[in-house]
């Protein structure tokens, strides 16, 4: 054994370092199973201080540092490369919630907090922690916040950036940066835990976190709503808004070909009306006030809708379990999709006004270059979010089509480009899309990048191969 | 005339150079009239391309530059220092909104916007943009982007950071950044726009912006509630989220001392009961839903709250105007104690929990170290910001008082630090507070800062002397 894992080992002890290739598996592949890193080490520290001592060792080694939570992401940020040399940090075992406070609003928790326990925490103390997304279960709260996460709140509740108060980070050079501030307003300087906000591990790694919590809704009316097109979408988003305020909390458009993959390959599942219709919005309100007033709201909002034609049907679930049955819908467009064979994904981001412009350029234009292919466009339309996914034609061979996959991208990233959006909306770059980005983003933009990582990871240990 | 005065002049013509004296004074002195400098030249840009070529100039020449907006800020941050080397760069012909954008929620904005013109903008959409300050008629965006600005309305959305999807920015070379986004979600490296955001222009010069826009809200319910204590506030402010949700859109605390000023140095105010209690709480809540639901609302929190005894007594607004004349109760009382006489002044926050207990033990403290001492305490309490101020004892001379200055802060910043709060919670630093900051923050996160500086500004040239 090295000296500097001989070093590790006496940090966090024998339960902490974990050096065969059996054991480490679990931490060396990412969740699509795209990469597959070999690293030197997996280490599981169980304090802040025993992190700052790991990283500190890896510097003055310059031994290379990937930070890791429940490895769930979906750019490969969280692997390490094959040349093992790297160590991956991985948080987990540093999962407790340090502090609820009620009247402040805030929950104190570290990095290795899996989502799902932060928000049962909350929900336990009266308030809501509203970040969610598909993989909560598992996913962990300091990966939430190096990926600045999204999920289905955006449009009510902001991305991960919005939720986080402070932060305590591991620096670079082993040093420990104490921002656990619980503070709504706070102007002294920079602020730096912005910085180590969506960085990907690559400038620090969080271990602790500042969390803002919010009154926790009492009452909820859960509806999908039948449409023309995506315009009529954007025309419903914009009435709702205006008639209920942020009580809406999820306003997701999936085609009826995302429906169609759903009844075909799940069976516990429901068509919404009896005939089927092109495009289809699960709407969601939220409201602290407790009754009848929302559901009333709802039918309101969607019965003048349908009277004045702007919406094609409309159903409200009378129940949480019909409301349940609504959000699988949604949910399983990504796993049916994967059922029915290779689909090349884009996570994207759009000014709303321009997502129906994008949506019918994007589809003439791939329909132009590659025939056949067919498109399952999902999405948090809400927040101008889509999973813009491209199906490879009936009969094509998965081998042929994932060869495609360029050219694709190309095609997607480009339009995406010119319609001012962002090619990674929530999934972050990692290493998948590192390379994509220099084709979009200003080489000033990137620069100015370079120089904050060179100044602040000097000999650039900390998750070197990611985002630049 | 210089030759960088020359070529400044080629850049932005006659009627963008003022180097007289007389015609530069109302940039030179900040708006508390505590610093008055001696500017080289205040140059007035008229777009994006003279601001850069003017920063340009300025850089090639190693002068120094102070970007200003309205001058309204409160911490001589806008102020160039009395060397008569530094060159005032005013935005505020830089005025035109750019765009709105319904669908998206959106407005584009120079940075010379004057507050209240992009407020009525944005009304004029049919939306809010709820950022709103004292200063709204004179101030600008680009100097509340700059000052990370928070007001009234933070505890429902945000400040001035939580604003802001995308910006425009010259930085210290001259190089523009178009980071003019309007997207709700983008994960594709660091979010630079963060770093501008309150740096008070130490390292570079926002010349526009992309800001969110919200609902408009069509019912509002306003209240003032007579208070035992701190600690009553903060049960009702805990009460009204819980049942109201974020429909809170203000929550002003403000002493029966704070009220007495009012009505003493102001003719047309009355005081909101017969009878005088000792805390008072100014309420406000939206909504987007038309109708009496919010005042029913009001009516039984603040019933239940009268009948359990948590609150002495309290008002609803009857009307617009009566709204309005409650909310002078609170608005005027910075204007009030001037009237009164020489205060020491304190913009701090502290976690909202632990606000009554920082009033008691800090009153405590002065009482004993300065007998008399007449405490104005009013603010945000909704956010955790107090504006924390000192009035003098009766029949203290000014000048005599004025010299106590710098150890009742020491008093007030030293408790403010033990409850981990903030010396400087919406004012910003400016040159009023870098030397006490030092106390306060960190040697890591002072040097953190300073790395950042010296990598984006390395001549130095961006407002010298603010902030670091």
């Amino acid at each position: 054994m090295s000296a500097l894992l001989e070093r590790i080992r006496s940090v966090v002890g024998p339960a902490g370092l974990i050096t065969a290739a059996g054991e480490a598996a679990p931490y060396t592949t990412d969740w699509r199973k795209r990469y597959v890193g070999v690293p030197l080490a997996v280490v599981k520290p169980a304090t802040t201080a025993e992190v700052a001592q790991v990283v500190r060792a890896c510097a003055e080694a310059r031994v290379a540092i990937v930070p890791q939570g429940g490895n769930t992401g979906l750019c490969g940020a969280a692997t390490p490369d094959a040349s093992g040399s790297q160590v991956v940090l991985n948080l987990s075992r540093m999962n407790r919630v340090r502090e609820v406070d009620a009247h402040n609003n805030t929950i104190t928790a570290e990095a290795g907090c899996v989502l799902a326990s932060l928000q049962k925490a909350a929900e336990e103390a009266g308030r809501l922690f509203p970040l969610s997304l598909a993989s909560e279960g598992s996913c962990e709260i300091g990966g939430n916040l190096s990926t600045n996460a999204g999920g289905t709140a955006v449009l009510r509740y902001g991305n991960a950036r919005d939720l986080v108060l402070g932060l305590e980070v591991v620096l670079p050079s082993g040093d420990i940066w104490d921002g656990l501030r619980g503070l709504r307003k706070d102007n002294t300087g920079y602020d730096l835990k912005q910085l180590f906000v969506g960085a990907e591990g690559t400038l620090g790694v969080i271990t602790a976190a500042v969390l803002k919590l919010f009154p926790l809704p009492r009452s909820r009316a859960t509806a999908v709503v039948a449409l023309q097109d995506p315009e009529s979408a954007l025309e419903l988003l914009k009435r709702t808004l205006e008639e209920g305020g942020e009580r809406l909390t999820g306003f997701e458009l999936f085609s009826d070909f995302c429906l169609s993959l759903v009844l075909k390959h799940f069976k516990d599942v429901a068509a919404p009306f009896a005939r089927r219709f092109p495009h289809y919005v699960l709407m969601e309100l939220s409201d602290t006030r407790p009754g009848n007033e929302l559901a009333n709201l709802a039918e309101s909002i969607l019965g003048a809708a349908l009277e004045e034609k702007r919406i094609l049907d409309a159903a409200i679930a009378q129940s949480d379990t019909q409301a349940r049955a609504f959000w699988k819908l949604r949910e399983f467009i990504s796993e049916a999709q994967a059922h029915e064979g290779p689909n090349i994904k884009h996570d994207v981001s759009i000014p709303i006004s321009a997502i129906p412009e994008f949506i019918r350029t994007t589809d003439a234009e791939l329909a132009r270059a590659h025939p056949g292919v067919r498109m399952v466009t999902f999405g948090h339309v809400g927040d101008g979010n889509l999973h813009y996914n491209v199906s490879a034609p009936g009969g094509v061979a998965p081998d042929a089509f994932v060869k495609e996959t360029a050219a694709i991208n190309r095609i997607v990233h480009d339009s995406v480009s010119q319609f001012r959006g962002s090619i990674s909306a929530e999934h972050g770059l990692g290493q998948l899309k590192r390379e994509e980005i220099r084709r979009y983003k200003s080489s000033l933009e990137l620069e100015l990048m370079r120089k904050i990582k060179g100044v602040l990871d000097p000999n650039g240990i900390m998750n070197p191969g990611k985002v630049l």
